[in-house]
This record gives C-alpha cells, sequence and structure tokens, in this order.
C-alpha cells in the first residue's frame, strides 16, 4: 500500500466520480471534514467537469490526516482516505497572514513585506505573452500580483481572451455553469506564481466588462464566489480582493452585498486567507474596519497620507494603486519612475506598503499593468532594491514616527534603535531629528534611485548627522552591535 | 505762490511742529481731514521726534484737495493747506487691491499677479547686505517681499540689528518711545521696494525674539500697530501681514487679540490695504473668512489642496510657504528648486498663488530667507519664467478645473478657452482632457525647468494632443485669433 503525502501548506486533492446530469454545479452539494488529531477542517468541492468533482485541501499540521467526504450525492458521500502530511520544502512559508497589527507574515514565522506589482489580466493573453510574464516576474523582485479572474475590457484592452470563465449559451452565457478549461487554465497561472514564491492577489469582480460578468445577479454573484473559493483557497499563496475598483459598480452591486461576498469567501475558504478591497476614488475607501476585512487596499495618489490610513483602519495598508510608472493618457498610468519610487518610499517608511505598476504606450497595447509581458520602467530595479533594504531591516516591520513635525513633512519610521528616513524632494546638508538618543549607531546614506548604500561611520548622541545635500536620498541608523 | 503737486497713489506728507515735553507718542493726538470735493479721508498722524509731526497721505482722487490738521496740541491743531494731485506716473498702478474674488489688480485695472518671495530681516542686516539685497530683486523677477518690522532672533540669525524699534531704557525697552531712525531706515528701505515695483507685505509679529517685542503688553502692541500704520499706510505698495506664525505665539496673544489687531490695522488704516496672517503649524490657519481679512495666507507644503482653500475661504489664497529651496537641516528648508518650481506650478494653476524662500547653509549664515543678500539657487529664475506665463495669460487669473478626477491629480485651469495644464510628476505621451469643446486653439507645451515653450500647432475638438512625455510640463491652450 501507497500512502499519498502532501508537504505542509501543501495542495492535497481529493479526485471523485459523480453524478453527470442536470447542472452538477448546481444540483450537487460536496464538502469533506479532514481530520488530525483533534483538528477538523471542512474543506469545499467543486465539480470539475466530464464526471469529475474534486476536493482541495491545505494541511497546516504535519502528521496524519484523514478524510470523509460529505454530499447529497450517494456516489459522493462517505468517501474516505488518509494521506501524511510532511515537513514543507524549502522556499513554502505558508500563508501570508496579518501579524504585528499593520504588518504580514509567513504562517512559519518568515516575514513577508508586499512588494506588489499588477497585471489586471495577465491569465487572458494566451500562452506566449503569459509565459513572457512569468519570466520576466521571475527576476522582477515582486511577491505579490494583483490579478483578475475574468478577462478585461477597457482602453488597451479589446483583445478577445482565450478562455470564457462560463460556457456559452447561445449568444450570451449560462452564469450557472464553469467553464473547466478556463478555470484549469487559472489555476495553472495562479500555481506558477506559487512556485515564483508570488503571492496571487485575486480579483473576484471588477467593472471593466463587456461581458456581463460584472452584471450578474447577486445570486449568480455568490454562486460564482463560492465556486471559485472552492478551487482556489488550497493554494496557500491565494489572497482575495473582493474587487478592483467596487465603487465604480455600486449602481449593480449595492454596499450591502460586497459585505456579503466577504462573509461568503470567508465562510468558504477554511484557512482564512487575506481578504481586501480596492478602491477607484479616493473618496471612496471602503470601511475596512469591517471584521472581514484582514486588511486595508487603498487606490490613492496621496501617499502621505499613509499613517492617516494605518490609524483609520488599524490594519496592514497597501496602496497598490498610487499610480503607475508610463506614459499614457491617463494621470493615474503616467507617473514617472522616480515619482512611483518616491511613492513607494513613503508608503514604506510609513509604515504601509505600496503597489506597482507599469502603463506605457505600446505598439500592439501590450502594457505590463494589464497584460504582462516584460517590463520596461525604470521603476522596477529600484522596488527590487527597496525590498532588499526592508528585508535588511527589522522583522516586525517598521513603524511610523508620529506627529506632523518634522515627520508630516519627511518621512521617518522605524523599530526599536533602527530607524529609516526618507529625505525625498528634501536635501538637508545634516539631519538630527529622529535619531536614537541613546547608544552608538551605524549611518548609512542610502541614494534610492541610484542604489547605493554608503556608510558615513558611527555616531554617537543626537548631533545632525551630515549628508550629501541631494535629493531622493534615505539615511538608515542601526545600532553598532556588539 | 508754489502749488504742491503730488500724483495719484503716490506719498504727501504735512510736516508740522509741536511739543516736545512728555512723550509725544503717547501724550499728542493728531490727524488731519484731506478733502477732494464729496470726498474726505481721515489720515492719522505721528510724532518723528524732535518736535516734527508728520502727517501722511495718499491720495487716489487726481485733482484739488485741501487739508486741515486736528490735534489736542494747539500748535498742530487747524493747521490748512493744499496740494494738486496729478496723474500717476509710468509704474504707478496703485494699491494692490483683491479682485475676481480669487484674484488681485492694481487700483487702476492693470492685473496684479502675485510673486512673492522671503527676507524676513533684511532691513536689519546693514547698509552693504540691503544694498545687495535690492540689487538681487532688481532683476530677480519678484513682486512682493515678506519682510518683518521686527529683527528676528533665529537659528542662522544671532547678529544684532543696526537699529531697534524702541527706545532704550536700561538694560530694556521703553514700549511707548519708538525709535526715529529706526522707523526712517525701515521706510527707506520699503520706498526702495516700491520704487521696484514691489509690493511690501510687511510682518507686524513674529514669534522668533529675544528683546520682548513677541512679548509686549496687548495695550504696548496695540499702541505699536496704530504707529506703524501711521507711517506706513500711505505707501501704496504696502500689504499688512500680522504676523509670521502667530499660531506660536499664542500663549501670549490669544486668538482675541489677533483678531483686535485687524481690526486696529483697519481702522487706522485709510486706504484699506491688504490684511493677512501666515500660520505655522499646518493645522492652524488662521480663520480666513473673517471679515477683517482680505485674502488667504497658509504655511503649507500640500500645495495640491490650494482648490480646498479657495472654497473655504473665498478669498485668494496665498501659500506664501510651500517649504523653501534649499539644504538646510529644518525640513521646512530644504526642499530641491525643481520641487518648489513644481509646488509653485501647482498653486498658480489651481487657481491661487505661492511664495519662494531660499535657504542653503552659508559659511556666513547669509540664508536669503532671513538676511537677503543673493540668490544661489535654480528656483528663481524658473519662478520669473512663471510669471511671464501668467502674465501672458488671461488678465482675470486662473480658475481652477473642479472634480477630483482627472483635476485632483494634474492640476489644470483656466479662463474661457485659455487652460494651462500643468503635469508635474505626470508625463503623458498625448492628452485630452480639459481642452475646449468647441474653436480652434492653439497648443504650447511648456518646459516648466528647462523655461521654453515650443507650439504644437492649432487644434479642433477634444482629441488626444500628443506630448513629448517627459515630466515638469505643461500645456497651455489659446483660442486662435481671428
Amino acid at each position: 500500500m501507497c500512502t499519498m503525502s502532501v508537504e505542509k501548506w501543501g495542495l492535497f486533492e481529493v479526485e471523485l466520480t459523480g453524478p453527470t446530469e442536470g447542472n452538477p454545479f448546481v444540483d450537487v452539494q460536496l464538502s469533506a471534514e479532514f481530520k488530525n488529531g483533534d483538528t477538523t477542517i471542512k474543506a469545499p468541492g467543486f465539480y470539475d467537469g466530464d464526471g469529475t468533482y474534486k476536493i482541495r485541501f491545505m494541511p497546516s499540521v504535519e502528521g496524519e490526516w484523514s478524510y470523509a467526504s460529505k454530499s447529497d450525492s450517494s456516489a459522493l458521500d462517505g468517501q474516505t482516505g488518509s494521506f501524511t502530511c510532511t515537513a514543507p520544502a524549502e522556499g513554502n512559508h505558508g500563508p501570508v497572514r496579518v501579524r504585528n497589527q499593520h504588518h504580514f507574515g509567513y504562517e512559519d514565522g518568515t516575514s513577508y513585506f508586499s512588494f506588489g506589482t499588477t497585471c489586471y489580466a495577465w491569465v487572458h493573453q494566451g500562452d506566449a505573452l503569459e509565459e513572457q510574464t512569468l519570466k520576466t516576474l521571475e527576476t522582477a523582485g515582486f511577491n505579490k500580483l494583483r490579478m483578475c479572474v475574468f478577462p478585461k475590457d477597457y482602453i488597451f484592452n479589446k483583445n478577445e481572451p482565450e478562455y470564457y470563465p462560463f460556457e456559452k449559451q447561445g449568444d450570451g452565457w449560462d452564469f450557472s455553469r464553469y467553464d473547466i478549461a478556463f478555470f484549469h487554465h487559472l489555476e495553472k497561472r495562479v500555481a506558477e506564481l506559487g512556485a515564483l514564491g508570488i503571492e496571487a492577489d485575486i480579483i473576484l469582480f471588477h467593472p471593466y466588462d463587456r461581458w456581463g460578468y460584472a452584471k450578474m445577479a447577486h445570486e449568480e454573484d455568490y454562486a460564482y464566489l463560492r465556486y471559485v473559493v472552492a478551487r482556489l483557497a488550497a493554494y496557500r499563496h491565494v489572497w482575495w480582493s473582493l474587487a478592483n475598483e467596487y465603487d465604480f459598480m455600486l449602481k449593480d452591486k449595492p454596499m450591502e452585498v460586497w459585505d456579503h461576498f466577504f462573509e461568503i469567501v470567508q465562510e468558504n475558504d477554511p484557512y482564512d486567507h487575506l481578504r481586501s478591497i480596492h478602491n477607484g476614488n479616493v473618496t471612496m475607501n471602503y470601511d475596512h474596519t469591517k471584521p472581514g476585512v484582514t486588511h486595508v487596499c487603498v487606490q490613492n495618489w496621496d501617499v502621505k497620507r499613509m499613517r492617516e490610513w494605518r490609524d483609520a483602519y488599524g490594519k496592514p495598508v497597501i496602496d497598490d494603486e498610487c499610480e503607475y510608472e508610463g506614459n499614457i493618457l491617463r494621470n493615474w498610468g503616467n507617473i514617472t519612475a522616480r515619482e512611483l519610487v518616491h511613492r513607494y518610499w513613503i508608503c514604506i517608511v510609513y509604515g504601509g506598503y505600496a503597489g506597482h505598476g507599469e502603463t506605457y504606450e505600446h505598439p500592439e497595447d501590450i502594457l505590463w499593468w494589464s497584460k504582462g509581458g516584460v517590463l520596461v520602467g525604470e521603476s522596477w530595479p529600484r522596488l527590487k532594491f527597496l525590498r532588499g533594504i526592508v528585508e535588511e531591516g527589522p522583522a516586525e516591520g517598521i513603524e511610523p514616527f508620529a506627529g506632523s513635525f518634522p515627520w508630516g513633512r519627511t518621512a521617518g519610521g522605524g523599530c526599536g534603535n533602527y530607524r529609516l528616513i526618507y529625505f525625498g524632494e528634501h536635501q538637508p546638508k545634516r539631519f538630527g531629528n529622529g535619531l536614537p538618543e541613546e547608544g552608538r549607531y551605524e549611518a548609512d546614506v542610502i541614494d534610492t534611485w541610484e542604489m547605493t548604500v554608503e556608510t558615513l561611520g558611527t555616531f554617537e548622541g543626537q548631533e545632525p548627522i551630515e549628508l550629501p545635500g541631494r535629493p531622493g536620498l534615505a539615511l538608515r541608523i542601526r545600532p553598532v552591535e556588539g
């Protein structure tokens, strides 16, 4: 007898054969209970076409697990089995969780500092471009990707996708029947991100649509959510983003519907993956204090407000659209690389996180922000450099300094005697604020654009430190060891 | 018999001889009524030392004027005379007034677009430096100067002034006796600014003081205000700034005292010169809706809020301290030249005005922002260039476009079919928002740093205009003539 095994936080899949008549997506209820000692976890199953049903499970405890299926179809009910959950492989740190109130960490305790980018519709571009996107992501330095389930209809996005999420019905769609090829393809791409160590920030709804997916009936939305969650929740690197720009869909999906979406996702995801939602208009932040929201997503160019959002919501904040590097006509997509690097640093030093995107005009409309492909801008290597700086810093993450003077003008934060002060458009020849009051410390000046770190020596007391006096610099203070 | 004459908005001065006993500053009341036809204006007089009393008057109507003095001293009472008010000389446009709600204009109807700089304590630096400052101002392109009456004690400002505003009394001062040499010197410098066409934005109080001038009794403050106003109000180019950073003085001068200062200035100034007051902390804007305030002064780095201030106060707004170009350790004084030019453009295009200052470290602590001298930075020629752009534009001034998208991200404003769109950190390759719906227009791209204007041709309709796609550009739209 061969014992099946799966690594901790890996994906274990039970495959069953069941009824094909009627509409199995609607007619058949399926789940399974997975047990390890006192732990019992109920995981939802789903129909995978051609009489195949699946239940996916992500074990988070090593050792022996058993399971038993439950279904209103006798062919699927009471199926049992067992497997061994082994130690996680190298590089597998489990799902990302909220940690230290305003920060994140992997479940195994490893720090996770979110450096995300955006390729909304990358899984709808065909294999050649999608594989190029993966190749780019392999070395780009990002560890999260915002991506939509549904294809995108928008400026620069007029191409038809290869797959559609629902089965065709005449000229339209049967919103109660999911297209299996679509989801197999989606899952393949999601899994490939996981293999690269990139969290998949799955956007479940968005307004940019010509197929009708943005205007389904609420019950169809609910069923779709349950189906997607049943399929994807066992991937440890999945995050749920309820929407891109939910506020542009309020006419069809009023606020209470969004609230209910959060409930459905939370109820159907046994692993409690991170959940948030992304606004369009800067005045329309979702009420991220709601209990179903694990962390804050905002779209806002005004990154100096980061501390305000942290305080208002008391959760980790990602400004995942602080405008994109690019040159298109829309002003959310035409800031300079320097400006994006600048905004990113401000978010980080103020104790938050930011998001990257690239929107340069392209002769074939292949813009990274939506379709992926290659990165042509200049911000991404600087953000990779910044990620390195942050990962060398305190594991707990950076907490911003309080107060309006000087920290409303110059971004400063730290953790213990570790300090990171980002001057940006300020170019002091010397600086004394925010230095530790006691102890001996080492000061480095970081050129955020040139990506250099220059050690200024060691210091004691709060005498102002001499600086080069040019823009785009940061000052890093670390206690001298020993 | 010789008839005296003075140009319209010129300074006519009546000089009388009166009592020297006691304290003439306190003991003697003096004023005069000036009449021209139905117009009667009462102007305050003041003691000018050595038994000399003066009444200054700025006529704003051409023709024959007569006057009669009033005093509780018989030697000064009932003195009469007459003079002719002639047409204003070239370059004399009268005092600056509020116009078109959010803008300014000279009394003769000429537009006045405020491009101010700051030399707080320049009149306290001795003749050599003061004359150098005037020489610099002659060609620097600024048309307003923020300057304090009192000397300044602060970082970089430890030198003693040559003159003090009050007579010495033992180790201290007699706050009821003004130093005549001090005021003669002040007036000379004020007059020299006038000759350069520069408005003197006279700061009446400020907190940076080691002599006790910031902590006089309220009655002493009131008397000082009446004296300064009596001396200076007849200079057509004087503006009253009640304070630099009034909020840092609230412990000694609570809010009702500031309100009363406004009343005193207003009551004693027959010409109703512009009046405002400057905050220190960004949360402490004065309530500029108060009726004595003619225009808004704010200190705020966050210039993208300009439209908010315009709306909140309904008056012209000058962000006269949006941080200074420089490299000193304080972060209000170390932004790059590019950043200051950027902020200035944003203020202008959003229908407001801004202020310049320079704070570069100097081996002898001669920083322009306080002491004057020479300009060493790179923003001032760009602001002069911007002033030229604005003066070529609509006489009524620029009104900002409303709404958050796209105008919360990209500054845009105009007047009729004249449009000025400032992209700043945005670098679109084409742009279509804010173009006139009808008519044929000419489009120019302005490089705000390189100070170039390139004509892109003429356009019709709202097709996006192609742009160079680099930062720091503005787009100017003007109707094609004829």
